[in-house]
């Protein structure tokens, strides 16, 4: 079965020359701020992003479906062309991946918190504290190196960032059918280690195992001295890359592990993580000659939607703007724009209103001169999948066969 | 198999608290009236409406396909998200559920039509002159009474309103691929009872005894002399309920009886029909508290579309703006406004034009201040298939979670 219905003869699996870059701007849709009636994205003074879409086609983009909030990892494959009601990569998967940790077949990977626990057991910080990268690996080596794997199960245990820690589970009779450890709320114990599932049992005995240890180590720390689960999930690999897919050697220029994973997933290239958001565009400059595809991300959009901040989240955009000014100066054949979900400040989460999108090449038909939600309701592209994104893209760089006779 | 694309495990079910009213304005869309360039709903006086627009997400729906008109029942089993491509649900059976025959799996339900046959056989009024229900009743005790039922099948004849009647067969071997008997036309006989498939044939038989028989017991009548067919359907229950899919406490408020059918297939509480529109708001208010849905159906801007009449459907969209002025006072946290299908008295009947639709909430994303065909196809939606609105109404009511990491 193919992820969507673009036939593979249509596809250009030669060198091409065409270059296509497609900047997210995570959580990019929003809802308008009251007094204006206008969105984050409409406020915010984006005059590089405004010049782009009067040569861009525009359109409203749906992630998963109508009404369907998307998490950051569906989204992520919706954009690159994959059902995300028919691919599900968990988050555990998704952060494993994104430290680079080497995934088989049939490993379960879940997310840990490092967290902090009262004497008598209850939560007292779900994220300990928010600890430095330090003290994070060195919590993580210390685990590591005193915990012990029963059942024949290999264990692997990564810091990913901050309170961040990925584990994975190798061996037979794994199955990811978990409930959360992390109860979501302080006060309270953590949550036992549930399997939902018949298969899924000798999981949950092992990671309950994994944390009851991990308790004893950590019984002498006063602020990380707990672990909270959360995301299990076990890693299959997708059907094909982005390169048997669309023909396109791409790489990506991505700061946050997690999307950094996505990338992995799909098969790209994936340079070091910028340490700026202004590095992004250098980076691109001297890869440019290398591959096809670039996929560039950026986080800010989203985190201060998520804080309920929209005046900071406006900033953020005015941010992006530059980043894809500098972007659009290496002139790449088709430079596209747009969100894996929306992160409206006033609602302070994802949500699922469509997505704004700007695909800008010389083939585009441009409708409008700014960039926003209104514009690009009344754009060429209509309201749309994201799983077509791809097929768009190549389209535009001319890199796409006619359909039948 | 679900019905559709939306996951169980982001369904919340627990009580809720948020309260959703759907109302349905049976055939809502229009066509323009050539002199003003406006539809019915434009052209109509509606204040209450238009105010709720200014705060809601507008879009146009597609019921069934781009293209096909829909029946009422597959119509409703898009808006409550089932695709009606897939879950096909015959007149024979609604009609059956809305005078509340307790169907069972297999039965074979269908329409009849009392009807006026001339001397020589010949329909010469496909609804016997519109009988009072009285008269309608009359005639279907006697028939009830007198009917013998042929190859150990069980016979059962409800009266439904004026002409309308049903009959459902219960035994082994019955199918329901049968045509109408109904020729559509006066001046002919009625049509054969013909089974277009094997397993069908001894439904067939069944049937022509049954007609045969009426006609022999009617014999003596000059107006109710015969019954025509139409609409054969063997009854199946839907997989799952509004309850267990969406996790909602439903009730219905409808007074056409094929609709309190659709309303019980999807496992809704249906209250006694309201005896008038103004009826339909005080019944929502006394059962607000013990719901979370609930479906309120307004049948005369289809009525007053099928008559052909423009002015009269405005009228009626004025009388369902005070209907929807009194619900919104009661201030559902989500209230939604659409019909099951567009019925423009330029064309007299159903059609497949999109129809407008209103979701109502403090999470809308507004973008105009009247509801009507031009407002709603500008509208934040877009252009969306109406077996997604119950997620969109889920996701406005906060009653969603996110779909993946």
């Amino acid at each position: 079965m193919t992820p969507i219905a673009l036939p593979d003869s249509l596809v250009d699996h030669g060198p091409g020359g065409e270059k296509i870059v497609l900047v997210v701007l995570d959580g990019l849709g929003g809802l308008p701020d009251p007094s204006s009636g206008r969105t984050e994205l409409e406020v915010a003074r984006t005059p590089h992003l405004d010049a782009l879409a009067s040569r861009s086609s525009l359109g409203m983009s749906i992630l998963v479906a109508p009404g369907i909030t998307p998490g950051s990892g569906p989204g992520h494959l919706a954009l690159f062309g994959y059902d995300p009601l028919e691919y599900v990569v968990g988050r555990g998967v998704l952060s494993a991946l994104g430290v680079e940790f080497p995934l088989e077949p049939g490993d379960v990977a879940v997310r840990l918190n490092l967290a902090t626990l009262d004497g008598d057991g209850r939560v007292t910080h779900r994220r300990a504290g928010r600890p430095s990268d330090e003290e994070g690996k060195a919590i993580v080596a210390r685990l590591q190196s005193s915990l012990e794997a029963p059942e024949g199960v290999e264990i692997f245990l990564r810091h990913v960032k901050e309170h961040r820690v990925v584990l994975v589970l190798r061996g037979a009779g794994l199955e990811a059918e978990i409930l959360d450890t992390d109860p979501q709320a302080t006060g309270v114990p953590p949550l036992p280690v549930r399997a939902t599932s018949p298969g899924s049992e000798k999981t949950a005995r092992v990671v309950e195992g994994v944390l009851s240890q991990a308790g004893d180590v950590l019984a002498d720390e006063a602020v990380i001295n707990g672990l909270l689960a959360r995301g299990f999930a076990q890693f299959e690999a997708l059907p094909s890359s982005v390169k048997d897919r669309f023909g396109l050697k791409a790489l990506a220029i991505v700061q946050y592990p997690m999307y950094r994973g996505v990338a992995r997933l799909l098969g790209m290239d994936v340079k070091e993580a910028p340490e700026s958001t202004a590095e992004i565009p250098e980076m691109l400059d001297r890869s440019l000659g290398d591959y096809d595809f670039f996929f560039l991300h950026y986080k800010y959009t989203d985190s201060r939607g998520e804080d309920g901040d929209f005046s900071a989240k406006v900033a953020a955009i005015e941010e992006a703007d530059s980043l894809v000014h500098r972007v659009s100066e290496l002139e790449p054949d088709v430079l596209i724009v747009t969100g894996d979900h929306s992160t409206p400040a006033a609602y302070g989460a994802h949500s699922w209103h469509h997505v704004p999108v700007l695909i800008a090449s010389k083939w585009a038909r441009a409708t409008g001169s700014e960039f926003g939600e209104t514009a690009c309701r009344a754009g060429d592209l209509g309201t749309f999948e994201a799983k077509h994104l791809m097929s768009l893209a190549l389209a535009h760089a001319s890199r796409l066969g006619k359909f039948g006779a």
